[in-house]
């Protein structure tokens, strides 16, 4: 038993076009009219297939596929189908579309599963102008309440509560997802990788374990504003020149490290910003990812230690701020023995991966078992038009879920 | 025969309440309702010391003692009266207030020169809203044409032209400037060295024999937007990290350098700029200045040099478009010479420096024989509150002046 590829290739083009604008790439914020077309035909779709569909308190949209009435509870496979302003095809909906194919592949086959099969599209899974990325797998997970959300609206002054309704959700029905939760014994999402492991090793797909934790803060160096022409070179506290130091010493830290660890000087501002003022501020904020608490402190420290040396030296005054403290989270590790098993039975060659970002999968792992499968991206490239992964990879990756989910079915009970 | 220091101070603190703010500074730009008093009361003083006052077609006010009348045409000493937004008290006034302190002692000494003795008090000298500092100098050298500024408007609105009539000055008095500008012989501008070269030397004058030239460009460092997570390290062509490397170079090898060579990178920008993306693009100011061109060059070739390397090691662009090239103004050797001379005999340990910044001095140069005298500034702090002289030098530095006019005088035909 196999998916259809061609099936699905032409699936990601269709809904590829929701959204769609003159860069080549798609906009598709949720709650958007784009969003709310990709959903109403989404939800047609799973109804065609025979699928029951609900909409929860969080807009997710879920299409169960009943079982042999053997086993209880569901499993769960989809994603997200929303995306970032002009991002690509594939970060979303390549998963749920996936798990559209396995259970229409399952569907056509005749084989009814022990458990239900369920698949789930979330909501707003990108960042957005709500500030709440993983939104709907964060709310279905008990992790965002009603009551905080009552008052949340983006930079347009439009109500999160009130863009809810208008694609079926509701804050008033947020309660039930805590029953909801409990019905659901797994979770598997299907990811593009965002990155370049992959491609370097030339394998197609990974088992993902673990999401990394993340350290981010705002980093304030001061030195001295001074006239960029009186101002000798050897009487100046630049604090461009330092922050510059700063942000070498991440990069060389983190290429230095063995594991997996990076760490990113994304946002920078300096001050005063005159072309004849030497800067007497700059102000940048710096993040570290890695699979451990223990490597990100301890690559913190280093990197800490590395800029008390540059302040001092260079005479400036440093402030560090942070403003995120998230530790890395261990997916189930049932799941995945399952499917690294499922891919030693296929010969599939695969790698064991840490996710580098966070994905619905990291916020479901806390209500059921969960675990990850990552498809090849070409060029690492994703949240933009160029975002793409081959369909022998995607083919690879889809056929390694679908006999994973039957295996996973057998094993839990 | 000396200055009055006693008398002096008296002045710079009084001039220095006019647009004193509540942050320790003075925020007295040219044209403001601040500038206008401050200008009235130097004209009225000019006035009771007996000067002649007119007041020319970019507003400057002049103040004229006449000489014995056997020899023609004037020599002019002064600066400006305008400052920067929370600015100092010494920078611009200390030249003004010197220039009415040196005519105030020659006439209660009943010492009348060869020449006419002028005072000059330069119209917004510096940077300001319409975009034209050294703007009263310029003009009277005969640097802006009232075609050129005939709808020049400030941020708000206002128009230059209307400004400039409610201080006195017209734009369809701009010809006649070319007809006074022939009858100056000299002109001598003292102000503060807003740099540390006299302070760690602990010299309280220096002799200013040119006015170093400037390079400026605009450089845009383009490598990849990437992911923060999902990208690894050794994946990244991180464009801050380029621009880093590259601010470094400036700042490395104009240290190494042996002469007065000064780099900044006063301005930068980084895209998209945010905490969790890998910089695609940071745009930076580039400023070298230096006492001649072929310095400057040589300085800017070897950082392009040293850039293209960093850029083709890291895989990324590098585009660099020049805005100004400057050449270094050699201010007049006559002037210069004799008052080096002036200190030798005066027993006044004095530097010859280049000027790492322009003054009304350099824009007179092309109209007049001329030179500046600079005084040890504390800390080069300048454009700030804590811009600050010392007595004892300011007087060393002012006698210094009062002589050396009086030997100009005499050499000057």
């Amino acid at each position: 038993m196999q998916i259809h590829l061609e099936r699905l290739l032409a699936d990601i083009e269709t809904y590829g076009k929701f959204g769609a604008n003159q860069y080549g790439g798609i906009t598709r914020p949720s709650f958007s009219k784009e969003d709310q077309e990709v959903r109403n035909r989404f939800i047609q779709e799973l109804l065609d297939l025979g699928l029951t569909v609900t909409i929860d308190g969080a807009a997710n949209i879920w299409g169960k596929w009943e079982g042999n009435g053997s086993k209880k509870g569901s499993i769960v496979i989809g994603s997200h189908l929303d995306s970032v302003p002009n991002g690509g095809k594939y970060d979303g909906p390549l998963g749920t579309l996936v798990a559209k194919e396995i259970v229409r592949t399952l569907i056509e086959d005749g084989i009814r599963l022990d458990h239900d099969l369920e698949i789930v599209s979330f909501t707003a899974e990108e960042s957005n102008d709500f500030h709440l990325s993983t939104f709907g797998s964060r709310a279905f997970a008990g992790k965002l309440s009603a009551v905080e959300l009552e008052h949340v609206i983006d930079s347009k002054g439009n109500h999160l509560k009130y863009e809810l309704v208008k694609v079926g959700g509701d804050l008033e029905r947020f309660p039930q997802m805590k029953e909801l939760a409990k019905e659901k014994k797994a979770f598997i999402e299907l990811h593009i990788e965002q990155g370049q492991r992959l491609e370097h090793q030339n394998i197609s797909a990974a088992v993902i374990d673990k999401v990394v934790g993340m350290y981010r803060s705002k980093v304030t160096v001061t030195g001295e504003t001074n006239h960029s022409g009186t101002t000798m070179m050897q009487h100046r506290r630049d604090a461009l020149a330092a922050a510059a130091e700063m942000v070498l010493e991440v990069e060389f830290l983190c290429n230095k490290d063995e594991t997996d660890i990076v760490g990113t000087v994304g946002r920078m501002q300096v001050f005063p910003n005159a072309t004849n003022i030497v800067p007497g501020q700059v102000v940048f904020t710096f993040e570290i990812r890695g699979e451990s608490t223990e490597k990100i402190d301890e690559m913190v420290r280093k990197i800490q230690e590395g800029w008390k040396g540059i302040a001092k030296r260079r005479q400036v005054q440093l402030q560090e701020d942070i403003f995120l403290k998230q530790a890395p989270i261990t997916l189930d590790s049932e799941v995945v023995r399952i499917l690294q098993k499922t891919a030693q039975e296929m010969s599939e060659p695969i790698l064991t991966l840490a996710s580098m970002a966070v994905h619905d999968a990291a916020q479901m792992a806390t209500v059921t078992k969960s675990a990850m499968i990552f498809v090849k991206s070409i060029g690492g490239k994703s949240h933009c038009p160029a975002e793409y992964s081959v369909p022998k990879d995607i083919e690879r990756a889809g056929n390694l879920m679908l006999k994973g989910i039957l295996n996973l079915d057998r094993a839990l009970i």
